[in-house]
């Protein structure tokens, strides 16, 4: 049974992972931890007592889910450091300071880091550069993402991603290749570009696809997330790999090639 | 039986209506024809000898269907007016000029133009306006359209005209509302946008996704080409459409609508 | 501004139609009803005691929205009748004399019954049949339905429902034409036949795909529900609608239509 | 320059594969082969003179592309052995003997067998398995293909192939776990079963999509066909990796495997 605590407990990852703990049969949740001036401290949440003092609950044998801030972040992770327990970071927005404390305390305990969570996301990372190379030069390829009206930025942070790992599996850089739209007398498309299209509209939780047009086929992966529960599925997918890890700096894509090897 | 008069007759599309025309029962070829130049004048196609003099052999009771160049169809037309033989024009490209001819000619035959002679498209175009006023505000609209990687412009002029039936029927102007890619800080998409995506890769014939993203639900439509085949069908359709009409001027929208009612 | 009573305020359906209440600008809570038994009778949700007391809070000049079960549907019919008040039945799984009654107090007050409440699919379940006959018989059509692997019955009704639209529009009995699966040495396909597929896997909420095969080229329509929130949006549009008509039976495929003559 | 022979040069494939030979720049024609009763023996295609006497033109440094019948390739197998030539073979309905008797020429000259030719479709064959054990049993598994209305045979050998190869990752036989359509009270979805669904409709070349469908997310693997072509490309893909190979047997996807541990 692995024991499992939860930095960001009453956040809206936070909750979301503590479901996926009471879901699943292997994991049991030991701890729930909130900032010290959150409204609900002391309450009891699914029979644990929401603290603010990881120090006090912590276990060696446990493992840290975190979704709170970077500086929140960095404070769990030092008491995990001090204390030797593995921690999944699900927190985005460090600096680059903070990342290298990051990679530094992961000499000290395995950390796993991933600003994307969804193990579905993952597996197609580490399946999307292969499939670019096997498939060569004669197929083209283009991404596809989907999300609602109130996302603020273009392309998701996934898709760039999705666009990156095709690019270097074909020697480019992105910032060569990307194409973000398409109007007027564009001309033929070049072999290297990597068309990105962004749909927004009414309340899609996220859609990727990802296009290889060839001579005569095509091929269309296609990711669709109906919900943020399942970036907490991969959190925790995420813990049960890193408790059987050494120390070091470990990501959501080092789980499933593990597991792939078995 | 309809008797059928293929003006461009070796031309790609030509080709086509010619296969068509002997793939349905109720028609009949009468009549191919070419420039006096072409290699092939004299010879014979399919039981008709190819022949450059459309005066010669056409047909009051005849229906003409034309693939060629914006010049040899306005020499085809006045024929045509002349011996008061219905026409459908596929070709596209007319100035502005030879367009007020056609309308004119239209007052002494019945005359069918459309520049997309696909029935399926021509079916959506009809019903694109219907749906964007039935579903209302709360439903978003983005166009994605596929199509090969020779294609020299973008978006499609079947993507703009679903793009412009949308605008209309919510009271706006496509150029004010076309959003034609999107990269970096947007902010939240509003109400009024209109995306419109072209993809280009591979050899897709031609693609067209009309999406509709609401409070948690959303509606697509896919219209899908296998081949230009489908011109020379929606064609020959138009050609057993208009042998009925009245003079005037008719595009293929107006078969489909007439269809309708019945 | 549209005053509503919710029945069965705390189930599954009603407390989404409450959500919806809220949402919109034009409308607004007065009844919260649930059975007497219920737990929660006597407290307060968002403004309004809940009560299993429908008589004493019924307003003449409010709409009710019904999902609870055909027992405490026909009682509350009942009383919407005696006082004069429209409703919206949400409630499915009718006797065919339940059914009966509904109709016979439809001449006394406007009611809507939908057994599917979503906007999107009642919009399709209004354009599917022009369409197949628009395309006439050189479509075939096959319908695909995917649903979470909880769902115990297939296809769906909403599934059958398009399928009996289809066969009407063509002039056909669904019991003649339905095709559930195909395995082994079938044939070729027949015109008349429309074949129907349950995807089943995950927590897919619901989607539908209708899809029209013509020769080299598709038409394919699909419908995706994120949440049931839909159904609970849909019904509050067949209250707005039916405040304003007369006696008689109603759907939600009658809003929509109504609207279109606008 | 690899040299090509194509046996069965005037069949539906063969012309496709001398297409394909002739639109590569590393690839060059040198023997086209037809039986000997067919018409245009002695005519010249793209230069090159059909004849039915392989022998007389077979050349060690050659690769043999073969798509003909059973009996025809296992004459053209005799010939290919004695002399020393690889073959790619495209032909299918062999009986067990005749496989064994590939099987045993293979311990001479390299061989290619595959029943699909697509590279797509191949590299998929390769991947399914992986993403099947690697997702693990949260994800349900769905296959859908869609093929033209004159198709007699359902589900294709292909959906076929893509299921076997799921049981097999799940340690399941697909005759235990295929499940070809859903109709009435079927209860809940088990976790072994594998949907697999026979879309037939159209002009539709063949499209198959393979659905990984999980909590709150599903993956959708697509892949479409155009044409006929493809299954000519990957003839010629595999001859460029049989010319370079010692004697054995290969398929289609260990050329693809080879090409991915580069």
């Amino acid at each position: 049974m692995l024991q499992i605590i939860v930095c960001g407990a009453c956040g809206r990852m936070g909750k979301k992972v503590i479901d996926a703990v009471f879901q699943e049969k292997e994991t049991k949740l030991i701890g729930a931890i909130e900032a010290p001036n959150h409204p609900s401290i002391g309450k009891v949440i699914k029979g644990i007592e929401l603290t603010s003092n990881l120090e006090r609950i912590i276990q060696k044998d446990a493992v840290i889910i975190e979704f709170t801030t970077p500086k929140a972040s960095i404070n769990h992770l030092n008491i995990a450091e001090k204390r030797g327990t593995p921690i999944v970071i699900g927190t985005t927005g460090f600096t680059e300071e903070e990342e290298a404390k990051i990679k530094e305390s992961s000499l000290n305990i395995p950390i796993l880091l991933s600003p994307n969570m969804s193990i579905g996301i993952n597996l197609l990372f580490n399946l999307i550069g292969e499939i670019t190379y096997l498939l060569g030069k004669d197929f083209d390829k283009e991404i596809i993402e989907f999300h609602h009206r109130h996302k603020k930025d273009a392309p998701s942070g996934t898709a760039k991603k999705f666009a990156q790992i095709i690019a270097e599996a074909e020697g480019k850089r992105l910032s060569e290749v990307g194409v973000y739209g398409r109007k007027g007398k564009i001309g033929e498309r070049s072999k290297e570009e990597i068309g990105i299209h962004a749909v927004r509209g009414g309340t899609i939780v996220g859609e990727h696809k990802i296009i290889f047009a060839g001579n005569e086929e095509e091929l269309e992966i296609t990711h669709r997330a109906e919900s943020r529960y399942i970036f907490a599925q991969g959190a925790l997918f995420g813990a049960k790999f890193i408790a059987k890890q050494k120390n070091g700096f470990y990501t959501l894509r080092d789980a499933l090639k593990v597991r792939r090897e078995k």
